[in-house]
């Protein structure tokens, strides 16, 4: 008799955006005319970088012809794109990374998913809240979450707090951990870490063999010199932290999906009888027996990012969405709202006013104003009182945004 | 302490083809001058289809402008390329497939690997032998195949031996088993079953609530009639079977990445206390939570397979193929080897002569006639005493190869 993952019957649907949607078609439903501006996805809306494109239609070229034709490709990536991200994401900022500790995979979603897969299912996890809500989901199906209590936490995960109380900076954990997820800039608060900040986590992974799972999909947000690109940047890193970067929100990747994930060789976990292992030749042997490579024409496009135009056209559509992101954030400062995040992060976590839920401050910004935000609660029970907004609208939207919040109510 | 999924450090290494890469290399250093053909490894080397070429083109276009950029799509797959993937591959064949039932991928290769993840670690599987490795790694790895036995073979999974002694075809399991993989045409084999041989699979696994895993990947070279190209041709089929289909060999997809997997509404597996639960829902989950979709540009090009063009393409270079298949299939037969393989699929399975093992073959081969084989023993222990050869070589090579054997001196 087939049995399946019970871990997975424990999972809750997943409702945040289908619930969204519900709301806002009702409300389309009975306003038909109402002009509604979406800033709750996290989904770029720029067109790709010319360089990308240019080196896509060149690849399409190459796969219509036997002599340049690619078939199998490494599964870790090909050199010309490894050697690229080695060069300019880490020579250039003084780190020493090798070609052979970058896997190129089609999605850090993919990649966060899946590096639970080398890990033993006994490890304790911890994650800040509220957080991505994959990095709990995921643990939930490999049965290292246990039940989920009607606090909405899973009673063998540690939840660390970010809130406004502790400035978004979640203190150490006071129990027990083996693993920690940390996304910085962050996904929901759109907050960060200074280096000095990273390095007490380094620290204390150091000290207690933690291992640190380091997810930089908006480095390229960072706009303030204190902001590490790189965990690796902080010294002991490399023997504690797994890092998992993006083209995604870099460069317009979401519909086109190329990723990496880094693992440094000096990189050590356990056996449970403590003998050390290198998490390097795990990842290594999962990549090559259950991926086969992002599409050749995704990896031309990805290694253009890193050419002088294609570095170019990426700064400027970073550049427009960080511009959104001031507009938002001082349009809704100025309203005497409370407003974090944005300033080296597309998002804005905005404190709901007057003691409002995150949906009932969602329905208002709705109904009253025709503004789409994503409720804080659906990222963590700590991101109740919270609301998301996205910098990735059009600038013309952006503006007329902040426009209607002028009439706000509070 | 961080600690690692000891299952993986079972795992010996993977050292087929990198032994093959080596013999080669070292052959070649000794024979500069020797014209090597590669028929080995199982990569298409033909360009992609036209069709494909232009829908990408189209496609790169339109990630270059805000209106008709993609973004994240549906983590299943767009409503094009599923709407093409039912009425081609299921409705046309009579076969009532639906759009929720198709999972869009980036390969076979992932999906058979994480199939894995919505199964308890419980159930007892058994595998074809020679078999596809993925299948015996990726249960390796999840920690459902015990220990590696100095006959290599891993002792909690059943072996299901396929050799001329039985005509290729496998018996049913005379132990209990909760999960088999069936690929067919096969790899490596390139053997097949029949409607009927097949049918008592299907009533076995309803029977005995035995899930089928059904890999399909090499079904568009199949050209005889009493051969089932889904396995959802048996009655009772999406009851207990997941079909999993790529468009790698059929397109020559292995560089540019398309695959998907079908799980019927129907297909229960259970809990341990017996409970039904629908698959279909549980890969849902998945899929959405560890996978990001198929670059909408990939998805383009997958969907032109199936305009008028794209199949006419498609077809002559299965036809290219098929017939270099019967150059091989033919060839060695004249020259008194037993061949199997080859009529419905780009896999020659060859019996090595005068009771040689897989490697002497190979060797004799290489050095002998300059042409490079797959030995079968790497599939499996049942895989002693064969060959794997391939027909995505060239016309001419294949040509050329056939040649050559002409001189072997058995």
């Amino acid at each position: 008799m087939a049995l399946i993952n019970e871990n997975y019957i424990k999972l809750p649907g997943s409702y945040l955006f289908s619930d969204i949607a519900r709301k806002v078609n009702e409300f389309k439903a009975a306003n038909p005319s109402a002009n509604i501006i979406r800033l709750g996805i996290g989904d770029v809306t720029k067109p790709l970088p010319k360089a990308c494109i240019d080196a896509m239609h060149k690849a399409v070229d190459e796969m219509s012809d036997s002599s340049t034709f690619r078939g199998y490709g490494p599964e870790q990536g090909y050199d010309f794109l490894v050697n690229a991200i080695v060069e300019n994401d880490y020579k250039a900022r003084g780190l020493d990374i090798q070609t052979d500790e970058v896997f190129v995979s089609d999605g850090s979603k993919s990649d966060t998913g899946n590096i639970g897969d080398i890990l033993g299912t006994d490890n304790v996890v911890a994650i800040t809240d509220p957080v991505y809500p994959v990095y709990v989901d995921t643990n939930v199906m490999a049965g290292r979450a246990g039940d989920l209590g009607s606090d909405g936490k899973w009673n063998k995960i540690v939840y660390l707090p970010c809130t406004e109380e502790n400035n978004f900076v979640p203190s150490l954990p006071t129990s027990k951990v083996d693993i920690v997820y940390l996304c910085y800039p962050n996904n929901p608060t759109g907050t960060t870490l200074t280096k000095d900040q990273l390095k007490i986590w380094v620290d204390y992974a150091l000290a207690n063999k933690v291992l640190i799972l380091f997810d930089s999909a908006y480095e390229a947000y960072i706009t303030e010199d204190n902001v590490p690109h790189s965990i690796y940047e902080i010294e002991g890193a490399k023997k504690v932290a797994v890092e998992f970067r993006s083209f995604s929100k870099t460069a317009g990747f979401t519909g086109t999906r190329c990723a990496y994930t880094v693992i440094p060789k000096e990189l050590i976990a356990y056996t449970s009888k403590g003998e050390e292992i290198q998490l390097n030749k795990l990842w290594n042997r999962r990549h090559t027996t259950k991926f086969n490579g992002v599409p050749y024409i995704i990896q031309r496009a990805a290694e253009a990012c890193y050419s002088p135009e294609g570095e170019k056209q990426v700064k400027e559509t970073i550049q427009y969405y960080l511009n959104n992101a001031k507009i938002i954030r001082e349009g809704l400062a100025a309203q005497g709202l409370k407003v974090y995040g944005g300033v080296n992060s597309p998002y804005i976590w905005v404190k709901t006013p007057n003691g409002m839920t995150s949906w009932e401050f969602f329905d208002y910004l709705l109904n009253e104003l025709n503004i789409v935000g994503t409720p804080g609660v659906g990222f963590g029970p700590n991101g109740e009182g919270y609301l998301r907004l996205t910098a990735f609208g059009s600038l013309e939207n952006t503006k007329e945004a902040i426009n209607r919040l002028k009439n706000i109510k509070l």
